[in-house]
């Protein structure tokens, strides 16, 4: 845009820029375009196809072309009540579910309805701030560490919500978990404390669950089982179901905040009016579940496992802080151990560590300032994705269930997966 | 909603409620289950299936799992700008389209980015209003009068715009032709004008052209031939293609006014990401055309311009005023004639005028209140699209094209729509 040119933008959108997971997948395209070899490890899409039966739905339904109710197609909301109701141990009624074109259009309409302060730990998924940018609102960001595994604990949230003046304002604290960007996940002790804490305070829980069913142990839970009137449960097709680009999401209410959603429905048939109708009718198959999109799901979890594992170790034996994986596709890698040498190399921050990464190596990662983290600080998010997730999974069904993936298995199935990693590892020892 | 409850909402989406739109779509269905039978006027949504090809290119694209670029799939951009470059001889180039989850949508970002003035003649749309109440910004209304065909003159724009103090501050303008919820559209000439009074202020036009494709003799003329560079269309799959429930929306800028697409894409990235992929794909090939579509689009004219002729040649001859429809499936009468009759029977105004008729008749019509028409003003939008599309377009087809339809076919096919129509005039006059 040149400098010239006469635009006449509400101030709260000029440079926001597009969404960084979404520019960085832009961004790869355009360097490939030009030749160059990248190993992508930008964004956060899911490697597997959408499940043989969902997308067979998605044909027998292709004719539908009625606008559907706003809140959603009676039996998807009954899928999804039933989802969380078999999945989570958690009641949910149908008449408590809004349907939405993405978890994320959802989390805005929220910003834009709730009267109160929104709290959202950090390192935290990238849209959250931009949104409320947009809206003119402003979010109050909660930082944690490394050594907190990224979370945060019944007791600081103590420590937060008894440190105010009004002690029982509006507020909404963001749970991410398993998280995006660290794919790490709470303990049911945890939650349990933080359910806890919450109810003291009447905190309403925004618990964002979209990657609940990529728990790599299978062993998901929910925090609306421990507060389950004041929890709100966030899910979709997205991540557990390999749809991101079919964009659907779904909030589940608890009904005393049944308010929340009338007002977040009266906004969506203001604007995207309802969820696209045969995806809509696909999704009833996909949140109704079924021996089929079980094993789909018990072999993404082994080879995300696996590999999982396998890159963490690289990493951790190349001196880096980091996590053992627990759930979703990512990594949160702390690079301080490394902060002399980089400083050495002109690097003082996850922004140019990225770049530099990027142009010396083709490895494309998402700097922890996406994430709201400190400029300075020598975080980024891996997205361990890079393989052909439908070859890997038909591969994985071939071997019995009660072994592991051996070594062979993940380097002939994510073979540049690791070659990134190792690449990674070698551009820090440099 | 319990008077007692608490609630913490932005003052802005308090008490907006659902859409009229989508309200009386969802009443109807509710007096249905009740086991009244309804005449359903209300709804705006294309009678017709989605045509075949079309339909067919959402089955063989329903593995399609991947985000999409934000601004739209390549191949659909290019389709768009094609279509209307053949449709309406505009030049239109692929990267300045921006593809969203229904025109609404679009239309609700552009209110949330521009930073300017909106008008918007009346009786419009109805998303219009409570868009700019939610995001608690203000459009500027322009009355229309039914002796001006409900169209602004290119004479009073000039006379508004001349009457403010700084002629120059950002403006648009929006334009809906053929219109919602009059089915009336503009002549050439009056659009020329149009354009040039916008060119000489440096006005924004936003040309909703989502019915041009169903203008009953296939005349449809966008203003941007007239004033290009400073023109946006607004077109989408919903009518003229009858996939309402896709959601599908798409507008197309002129180069100079990139810098409003940039934004609008910067905020879509932070909400909806994309458009569901399997339908992007199937778009492509109902922008793209071809001989299925137009015949598809011929026969779906003839059949709204014949029963749109006899509905208008009924109420004209019980005395409502009513003009002659032109395009789309859409009638707004003026009822006035009857005010005296009325009054004694208890009706002042749209809205009692039309939850009477729905009570008294089944027949179910949306007041000219919800098309920011005055609350005394005896309007009403009828959509007249309570027929079997599918079959009636069968039907049509075994009919020579150079033949019209004989009143025989309109009443085979039609018959309901006919008999809520001469149920609302003998209602009238009772």
């Amino acid at each position: 845009m040149s400098l010239q040119k006469h635009v006449s933008l509400n101030i709260d959108v000029r440079g926001i820029g597009e969404s960084p997971t979404l520019a960085i997948n832009e961004r790869v395209k355009l360097l490939r375009s030009q030749g160059q070899k990248i190993y992508d490890f930008g964004l956060g899409q899911s490697p597997f196809p959408v499940p043989a039966p969902v997308v067979e739905a998605l044909r027998l339904h292709a004719h539908e072309k009625d606008y559907l109710p706003v809140k959603g197609l009676p039996a998807l909301k009954e899928a999804v009540a039933g989802f969380h109701h078999q999945k989570d141990n958690v009641e949910a009624s149908a008449d408590c579910v809004l349907v939405g074109p993405g978890s994320k259009e959802l989390m805005f309409l929220l910003q834009l309805v709730f009267y109160g302060e929104i709290i959202v730990p950090t390192p935290c998924w990238v849209s959250y701030v931009p949104q409320a940018k947009i809206l003119g609102k402003r979010v109050s960001l909660l930082h944690t560490s490394f050594e907190d595994k990224w979370h945060i604990s019944a007791d600081r949230l103590a420590e937060l919500l008894e440190g105010e003046q009004d002690l029982y304002r509006p507020r909404l604290l963001v749970l991410n978990y398993p998280g995006n960007p660290d794919g790490l996940t709470y303990t049911t002790n945890e939650l349990k404390e933080i359910a806890k804490v919450a109810k003291d305070y009447e905190l309403i829980l925004l618990s964002d669950e979209i990657y609940g069913q990529l728990h790599h142990k299978g062993g998901h839970v929910s925090v609306a089982r421990f507060y389950p009137e004041g929890t709100i449960i966030s899910s979709g097709l997205s991540k557990w179901c390999g749809a991101g680009g079919w964009r659907l999401g779904t909030f589940t209410f608890p009904r005393n905040l049944d308010w929340i959603m009338e007002a977040m429905a009266a906004v969506a048939s203001e604007t995207y009016t309802s969820v696209s109708a045969p995806i809509q009718y696909a999704a009833v198959e996909a949140f109704r579940g079924g021996m089929a999109i079980e094993r789909y799901l018990w072999h993404a979890r082994r080879i995300l496992s696996t590999l999982g594992q396998k890159c963490y170790r690289i990493l951790y034996d190349a001196g880096v802080r980091i996590h053992s994986p627990e759930g979703a596709f990512y990594m949160f890698p702390d690079f301080s151990p490394f902060s002399e040498e980089m400083a050495k190399r002109g690097i003082h921050g996850s922004a140019t560590l990225c770049e530099r990464l990027l142009r010396e190596t083709g490895v494309a990662m998402l700097p922890g300032t996406s994430f709201e983290r400190p400029c300075e600080e020598l975080t980024a998010r891996i997205s361990y994705i890079n393989f052909a997730g439908a070859k890997a999974l038909a591969a994985s069904e071939t071997i019995p269930m009660h072994q592991e993936l051996l070594p062979e298995f993940i380097q002939a199935q994510c073979e540049e997966t690791l070659e990134a990693t190792e690449m990674l590892a070698d551009w820090l020892c440099r």
